[in-house]
């Protein structure tokens, strides 16, 4: 038997859809799906932790990152750098695991131009009015941030149609199901399946 | 809101797969998926009940059908007649549901030629002595039926590769969890959703 490659998943979404609750609550229940932690310029928000959420660094540090060809994607949100360490992926790929890449619409179409076969998952909440009070739920912004986050996030919707898959988060255990279908669904299909079991079961 | 076209999804696979199973299984878990029922002209099996496992026709009736243009498939498996009602799929696509085909790989290819964005889903057995074993075991076959019934599985099996997803069902829970998978997976696809829901919500 051959092992296959790993295949990488993207998941997107504007601030407030949900997509973080929904990438950790995903890893529960898909547990051999490697997580790709992104580096990021900005400071941890309370409770985030250095290496688990992402992996905080300096500015300088994550130029240097840029400059050695390190990074798999690189954006600027919000004026803070995020960034996927290109080894890292490529090492778990190359093992035949199946990676979570939680990352904003820019990444993900770097992502796509450098691994075709990658499969792209937009997230959107039910309706703006909606993201908007997720946004004032989450409290720890300030009403400037929030406006700011609301722009941006209808420049990003209107990029969903670029995705392979949509998921409209009404509800976090449906979104989940739909999420953790996706996931298995693209680990049956013949395209990924290379010259595997299947060939091989055929001879007996 | 504009009403999406449904998807059709085909299932195929070698006798004694655990095809008919897994269809059976399948309809109980989504029940809004409409299932097409086959016209063939084979006797049918103990337990079989007409217009619920398939509709049994005369021959003459068969070709009847098929000389007025009104089957979407059809093909001669083990010297018996089966085919699709083109009007009966037709009308459940138009009206927005999805609809399941348990059909062999002549009627699945000419489906894929019909209806290009079709999902064709191909199950295999663990092994080919593991399908031999099936076939024993539901004791209805003469020895000769069931040479000839793994004759004809070799050349399916071949044939793996045309389909979009490949589910080797092992045991009949991860396999009917696999089937389920794809189909809520597809139901997320963006190339299959056109100008429904996201593109208006996004005006709010």
């Amino acid at each position: 038997m051959i092992r296959r490659r790993g295949t990488l998943f993207v998941v997107s979404a504007p601030s407030g859809a949900g997509k973080t609750t929904l990438c950790r609550e995903i890893r529960l229940r898909v547990p051999d799906l490697a997580y790709s932690v992104s580096v990021t310029t900005r400071s941890p928000r309370p409770g985030e932790i250095d290496n688990v959420d992402f992996r905080f660094t300096a500015e300088a540090e994550f130029r240097a990152m840029l400059a050695r060809g390190e990074l798999a994607e690189w954006a600027t949100v919000h004026g803070n750098l995020y960034g996927t360490r290109a080894g890292v992926l490529e090492d778990a790929l190359a093992a035949g695991r199946d990676v979570l890449l939680d990352i904003d619409t820019q990444g993900a179409a770097q992502l796509r131009a450098r691994y075709p076969d990658a499969v792209l998952v937009f997230i959107l909440a039910p309706s703006i009015k909606d993201l908007e009070t997720r946004l004032r739920e989450r409290r720890s912004d300030a009403e400037s941030e929030i406006a700011r986050r609301l722009a941006r996030a209808r420049e990003e919707i209107a990029l969903w149609r670029r995705y392979d898959y949509l998921i409209v988060n009404r509800d976090v255990k449906e979104a989940l199901d739909q999420l953790e279908s996706i996931i298995h669904a693209e680990r049956c299909r013949v395209a990924r399946l290379g010259l595997t079991l299947p060939d091989l079961e055929v001879q007996s």
